[in-house]
């Protein structure tokens, strides 16, 4: 319920955006896998701010301390507690959002939720600063994943009107993922980097900011996993990937291009190749009833533009009832999608980690 | 886990298509709530195919008998179980289904998943008959949610390349979803229907099929229901939409849309109206921080095109693992749109009841 | 919630004593299991009424009707839903139980919890009868673990002040389980049937009721079920035994009377035999840590007498708030344990198929 | 999951008794909610060790660092994270853990569960040493009680042969729950402290422990609270309840001795007092049919005797599958029972503040 998710291995995230720290919780996973700390903190790392450009001055250490669960360098079953210390923060940008919510934010929705008790420096925990801990719990899950053969990568498919070359949805090469998986603001194809971080940096002049779409592959899932109905691949991952502040969309294989397609060109033939069942394409995006097909699970993200942006915008004093206008101040991106990549990732493994678990595959 | 959905007011659906019953078990619904069988009956009588010419000709009759939980047409409080005899099957048309699975269907995934124990005559429990109970719990949701002054109304925003006219997000009167909620192809702009079954009928013509967009709003949410993270307005709404057999995408708000938006436009400005907090646009759906803001929720979910199409397609056959030629045969809607309306419209009032649940508001 | 139980195989039952059906829906079933109705009968005779003088008169049929989730005798894997239809009730029985609540009822509870509107007819939901469809899982689920080699079989350790012989908690034949677990009034030391018959019939002459106490077994459980905290077996499975109506205690192996003991006496040493850890003794009832050892899991819970008994109380009129003399009439156990035995057995058996499955076992 | 318990106030305890830190996670608390932290610390110090003589010379700190969650001493209505650092461990004593399990203990079942994963030192993730967690969220959730008129306290009922007096189930003043849940040793009859102190004694001069049994009892809650089947008060209480090492039964209201007894006996008589519906007597414990009666709840726990012990024990070698004799080294309580009785008003706590949630009254 709220900040919690998952049936088999349940995560329980933690944590205010400017309180003393933030964190997750891990629950029922399974004992004896390595866990490699140097690639946690990869994972961190290309979420973390303060890289480039594209992102807030902000440097955040986002050093994630393992309190529990892990004894030399093996997940012993029980509890993995990933705690990351709080520093460098500056309340004092964020006084008055108490009495003037700042559009597209939470502070409206969330005041009315917790009667204006919750914490709202920095955003609180509605803050895109715990999608640290969702990173760090995905980098954990995606390493049990890739013991058995599990692969997944994402990249920044769109960023406001630049595109990066889509997944090939039948054959994803084990190099490719492993790159975009490591990179930072990771594409397909880098030659289109420059024309997207003109944009992204075009937003930024005129104190604006930019949306756009995440795509992820997943290999090496077997046939069979997911359940019809509600404990599908699609309704658990959506369900998670949800979670990610700013997503407001989300779609499978061709999603919502489906709905222009016919029958006969939306339908991926079987074939048979060295006696493994395989479609032809991937229009379903690896997944049929809910249910893995084998073939390489394809989804996307549609992340909202920023909704901090230095320009003026109308909001309500909410203590007057008054109209006002706004200026936000502080730090912020133009752009969240280069970072969101790794985070979509996590949630993804977070979410598989949690199908597989119920199948019994873990 | 599966076929049961939400952690307030449950629900449990069992059937397969040519079993003997279908049905859903409703757990923990409030006690005292008025049900009027005839809007059960009217509702159900949208999904029902048979309908007119752009559904299959089967006439299934869908009357549902409440064996539970309901007296002197009040829910008692106790689990409210609809029930719906299976009538009319013919079950010899998909006799061929375990051995040459059909493309786009659930056919090979249910095979792995259950080891082909699963009922595969009609679809067996992925059918889309299945939809008919989750109409059901809806239509019952929908009436509670009714007295709290909740409307829900779907539409057919697109079928292949014919569009209807979109919610206007900021002003829903009360008329216009009580007509959708109760019309069968329900559109807001009745002046394309015709457009739109030439194109149906110009699939079937083909042998073959076409998907489309449903929309949906609901008004009369009050602002600060869903949580943060996971138990979030997004969350819970698409992890049960993608329970509808066919969706593979589902947004809120902008949704996709918003990807390509600067912050500037996509955000909603907050305004004061005769005391009450509202925002000048709605962009976000209703919704921010997973949080309701009071206006209403708008919501798109993207059907692929039925899979089941009368034209050679290829497969494998299971058996020898060769290649093979397949034909489906037996009755199939060239478009499930029309009568996926109701289904969404219940799927989003079941959510709904469990995110007002959630927050005491029942 | 209410009337669902299990995160792996989820059972939900619905029906009202004296409503047109009972049932129960069992999600997430493995799939391919075969399901012997003949067995199911079986269990739903030892729990119905009408055998003998020591239950009620009334012969109900209960004869159990499954809409889904079995074909050819197997479990498909998709939920199995089992109904039984209400026939022979006499509603007039009841009518005055909502302004004069039965001591020791839940009539006033329920009429609090859900504001008059539950259906008080033979006590609505609350009835005994719903141990119908509990049963009725249960011994769908004692097939699946049979398969595994674990049996699990009950007995009336204790009726009124008459004592059964207790199992040895070391060593449980089969025999002893297979005969427990099918005969009616399960007795280890059938000798003692008389007394205990005596004081039942001793009580139900002087229009008054006795209470008990129900042991039960379960052999060939692997170590390794179950998991510390809270989901371990006495977590779960208690969980499920205070569903049974009058059950108000529950303890496992020494129980109780462990808090009597010193640790030197109540302590399990282990041992090896034949390349197996085993303990000596196993006065822990086979869970240390909430987790199975691998010897038999012995458990005990306490019926109280059956609440409705002939003689004169006193209770209040609740429209009035006066007191008043009430007299029940109406068709009463004088003691239920006798019925209560295959119920608990079935109430272990759904709770044990969950822990299994949890473990990727089943 | 394992360390996961409630469905509406979720906790998550993390930790092993000898790793970095251990802590819980308490998730979708109430917002607004005033939180002392010195009787947050208070409860603290009555389940810490090294306080008197009946148990272990340790002296634990346990001063519990909220990172989260709790802004100017209210909850935000964020998940609040509670941690305590480890320190004073001497890991040295517990190296043998893994080869020889310790009788009554985990480690044999724990190394079968989690293949030798597992954290041994001090009994890891089973240590008693969890239990500090688990009485912080608790005195976090009474406090939230409080507020609503609902007061727990419990005391040592039984140590080994010696008793104190019991609660009066029908009359239970303030000033006692006060007095026993901010006391040390909690007695309603402070007289008979010696003759337990010397029963505990008595067993640690003779290598030696004991059990006991902790009654507890909850006034105000108001009636209405629970529902039938497997969400009752009793299935909620004893579901955490199991979750106290050392837990081996759990009975409400006359429990086990209601077996004994006759309905005319057990049934407790409604009465109105003062316009209200009361009963005369309590003997259900303030439970019928899962409910509240708004009645005291009464409720008793049985602990067994500490299992590490001093003197010489049979226990198998897991290497070499050859018996050997065991001496268990360490520090240990020869009697737990005085330091769980906090911890069992906390579980009740914990529980209850779900239970009301889910009626939408907190």
């Amino acid at each position: 319920m709220s900040s919690s998710f998952g049936d088999s291995v349940r995560i329980s995230i933690f944590g205010e955006s400017h309180g003393e720290a933030i964190g997750v919780v891990l629950d029922n996973l399974p004992a004896g896998c390595s866990i490699d700390e140097e690639q946690l903190a990869l994972q961190m790392a290309r979420r973390a701010p303060g890289r480039d450009l594209s992102s807030t001055p902000r440097s955040e250490g986002d050093r994630v301390r393992i309190v529990s669960g892990l004894l030399n360098g093996k997940t012993t079953g029980a509890p993995l507690c990933g705690m990351i210390e709080n520093t460098n923060t500056r309340s004092s940008d964020y006084e008055s959002l108490r009495v003037l919510p700042r559009p597209g934010h939470a502070d409206y929705t969330g005041a009315v939720r917790y009667k204006g008790a919750n914490d709202v420096r920095g955003g609180g925990h509605f803050s895109g600063r715990l999608t640290a801990p969702l990173t760090f719990a995905g980098a954990v899950c995606r390493q049990i994943l890739f013991v058995h053969g599990i692969r997944i990568g994402a990249h920044a498919l769109r960023i406001a009107s630049v595109s990066d070359a889509a997944f090939d949805p039948v054959e994803i090469p084990d190099a490719l993922l492993e790159r975009l998986s490591t990179e930072y603001f990771s594409l397909i194809d880098r030659s289109i980097e420059t024309a997207m971080r003109e944009e992204i940096e075009a937003a930024r002049k005129c104190t604006d900011s930019v949306g756009g779409v995440v795509e992820c592959a997943v290999t090496g899932v077997p046939a069979g996993i997911g359940s019809p109905m509600f404990y599908g691949v699609e309704n658990v991952l959506s369900s998670i990937l949800f979670g990610i502040p700013a997503v407001k969309g989300v779609e499978f294989g061709n999603g919502f291009a489906a709905a222009s397609l016919h029958g006969s060109e939306n339908n991926d033939a079987f074939t048979a190749e060295n006696g493994q069942v395989k479609t032809r394409t991937n229009h379903c995006g690896g997944i049929l009833g809910g249910i893995t097909t084998g073939m390489p699970l394809i989804l996307r993200a549609a992340f909202k533009p920023t909704p901090s942006i230095g320009r003026e915008q109308n909001t309500v004093n909410l203590t007057t009832l008054q109209n006002e206008p706004l200026v936000v101040h502080g730090r912020h991106d133009p752009c969240i999608v280069p970072r969101a990549i790794p985070v979509v990732e996590a949630a993804v493994a977070v979410g598989l980690v949690n199908l597989m678990a119920e199948r019994g595959q873990l």
